[in-house]
């Protein structure tokens, strides 16, 4: 079995971090590398693709809303030719840094309000395949199983990989756990590293019912913005190696 | 004699607009883009590049500093390694766009600020030349003829553009006079008109003092940013087409 | 028969401007100043405080979203708490001005997406409604009548003054029909002249089918981001006082 | 002996932190409260004013330049018309905050590269002092001894408060020795702590070459955007009670 670990990096801006960015690189093989709207200033992106590029982590671009005080966590409510616009001007920024760092942007991951606007939303979904094919029609996309946005891209033509959540619950639909309902996040370390693992081995979740969920994720999304999530993900590392799940990027 | 004539473009950003884009691109041989910094949003970027492409015209890249609301035009004392990389950020952004219209950025042009900085700055100057080699060695450089700028892309083994201002006061020696002179622009059309005709077909122009002083400018940069200025440069292009000089981008 | 005349001021950026805010100072006896969130530097609300100063035109607060690019104009779904304390700085930003200029911001209105979010959205209305009360218990708020925002602000004890649309078609029931509608915006200058007396001299206007509908507004919101468009406010200006009706602000 | 201990705070931006100011307010007399230009979002401004007037700590107008992506530490060649209206509206958009939560703005201290920059540049010295005489000539200034901006200051009639620094060297003449020298800035608690005490008491601190300097400041900056830093001012604070100085704000 193979797996993909991916993970939110360079998401601070200026003098300001947010993402334990050396810890994580040494962790993950996919790194979603903020673009400059929502966070991640020039300098930030240009050592986070220089740092990933030497560890053979692959470099995504993880493009959101222009909302820098809002870190992309709140919708806007955008006319999609524009947000098309500002999704290809990301795109481009990030690979610059990325072809100077002798790579080049290998896959697409929205992020945050944008994530999850796309899960439903058609014209905004449609907006971001338009600029992924605009860009490059061999770049995949990755996003969350089931949503809009993977179908209208595999639609277009692009290749579509779902990722799953080891800290989060699910429904027995397969579907996420909406973050207001108690319980949607999980914090003990033990359970994180438990879930991820019997999605990788066996291909299903618990759902909140208890029922097994079957889960198709060539990607595991983990977190690092706290020191203990950190930790997690390294120990969801060595847990998943020892269960003979190999962690390779999935481009 | 072959002449490329350059126009800043695309300088609006969101609702506003500054450049008559329509005319000057009808009239240019290469358009020098302004890509997010200083001006130019992503949809202003994208229409210019689609019609810069449909036309023929080049498409430069107007890198500036981070200064929407100063326009480019104040200079900022930045780190030369921070400006390095906010130059490979718009150079690849605009790239995005100029690559979806079925071109490429050509050729890099600083603006404002940054432009006049350059001419002397070795630091900031140096900078963006290491931008433009991270990006692309082989991308030519427009700027003043004489600058620091220009001496050190040479160095670095980028060809270089020196261009032109038929609007503008030399001194004997060959610089721009200071536009804080009086008499630094000229505004009489016909002025502008016979010494840009000078310049493309002698290689000259009459400095301040009435000396004869050599210009050697493969490019006349021209200016838009007024309906009055539009009909000048159309008039400057039918001078010029009169007195035997091709134009035609020089790259 | 008095009535006060509002119009959108100061809506410019850095180099770029919107609105001839010279020629509307002459003629409206309320300005509405944008105040730097989703357009408007501080120059500029230098500029038109003193401006309107000097003329005794009133100042407004024109607070809007966090939206250079987008101009205020896209809905952004905030957190309310969030929304009020980017609806204080601006109050207090402009009221620097406003004091500077002799005078102090004397209402509260609404821009763009902000304006039309709040004609329904019960949150982000409070929101404004709890900065405004915040600021100024004795602030008066300027909006459509029958909309969530003035009723909520009544209920919080804010003065709450109403506002008509001359060249905007109603429905039967008195609400403003959408835009996206065809005959939304009325673009005849007789016919916008000839409501806007009927709004202040009966207090009605003929709805698309072309049934009377009372209006009740003290205040009518003009126009004039155009040159035809602040004829037609000169127009309605003098009519309305051929009228008998006396222009005057409402605070 | 009376002292004032001012800190940076609020310097964070949207989800970014920077500053432990829950820690610092509990220890400073005074908080320079950054204010959206180069830190500091709204939010935050709320929260550290509501904090600052609970604790009785007093609020200082933190304003820097445009500048978020540099922090404020890049110096701008700007007209000094521009940077006093952005001053002023720096001033007006804190004050909202100071007064919603029961106080109001009761002193300035540029922040960063401006702090620097009107050390020595009469212009912009000159345009920060003319935004806090427009906005109020009852408000002090807080700067460095000696420098332009405090000379100015008070030739416009502004009240003027210096400042010392016990983590810096200082050469014989009094003036701070250059952050780019070695041995600039104490790292060593126990040194930071003796010299703040000195300061305080003596008025006076041993200069690079052991020469004794007078200082002669009503308050002491202290640094908090570090643990260790934070540390380091609970224990120079009480040291300076133990040698018998009473800690209060200077207005």
């Amino acid at each position: 079995r193979v797996l993909d670990l991916n993970a939110d990096l360079g998401e601070g801006f200026g003098i300001w971090r947010l993402t334990d960015d050396e810890a994580l690189l040494g962790l993950v093989t996919s790194a979603n590398v903020a673009c400059g709207f929502h966070a991640g200033d020039p300098a930030t992106m240009r050592r986070t693709c220089d740092h990933a590029v030497r560890l053979g982590v692959r470099i995504g671009a993880q493009v959101g809303y222009r909302d820098l005080a809002g870190f992309g966590r709140r919708r806007i409510d955008m006319d999609p030719a524009d947000l098309r616009d500002d999704v290809t001007y990301q795109l481009g920024a990030l690979d610059a840094f990325a072809r100077a760092a002798g790579d080049r942007v290998r896959y697409v991951k929205p992020h945050g309000a944008l994530y999850n606007t796309i899960v439903a939303d058609e014209d905004q979904a449609q907006a971001v395949v338009d600029a992924v094919r605009g860009y490059d029609t061999a770049l995949p996309v990755l996003g969350l199983p089931g949503s809009v946005w993977l179908r209208q891209a595999a639609a277009a033509g692009l290749v579509t990989v779902g990722e799953a959540f080891a800290d989060r619950a699910y429904t027995p639909a397969g579907t996420l756990v909406s973050r207001r309902s108690p319980g949607a996040v999980l914090h003990d370390p033990d359970a994180v590293v438990a879930r991820g693992v019997r999605m990788a081995t066996e291909g299903t979740v618990l759902s909140e019912q208890g029922t097994p969920v079957r889960i198709l994720a060539r990607s595991l999304c983990v977190h690092g913005d706290t020191p203990g999530a950190v930790e997690v993900v390294r120990r969801l590392r060595d847990a998943l190696r020892h269960a003979g799940v190999a962690l390779s990027p999935f481009c």
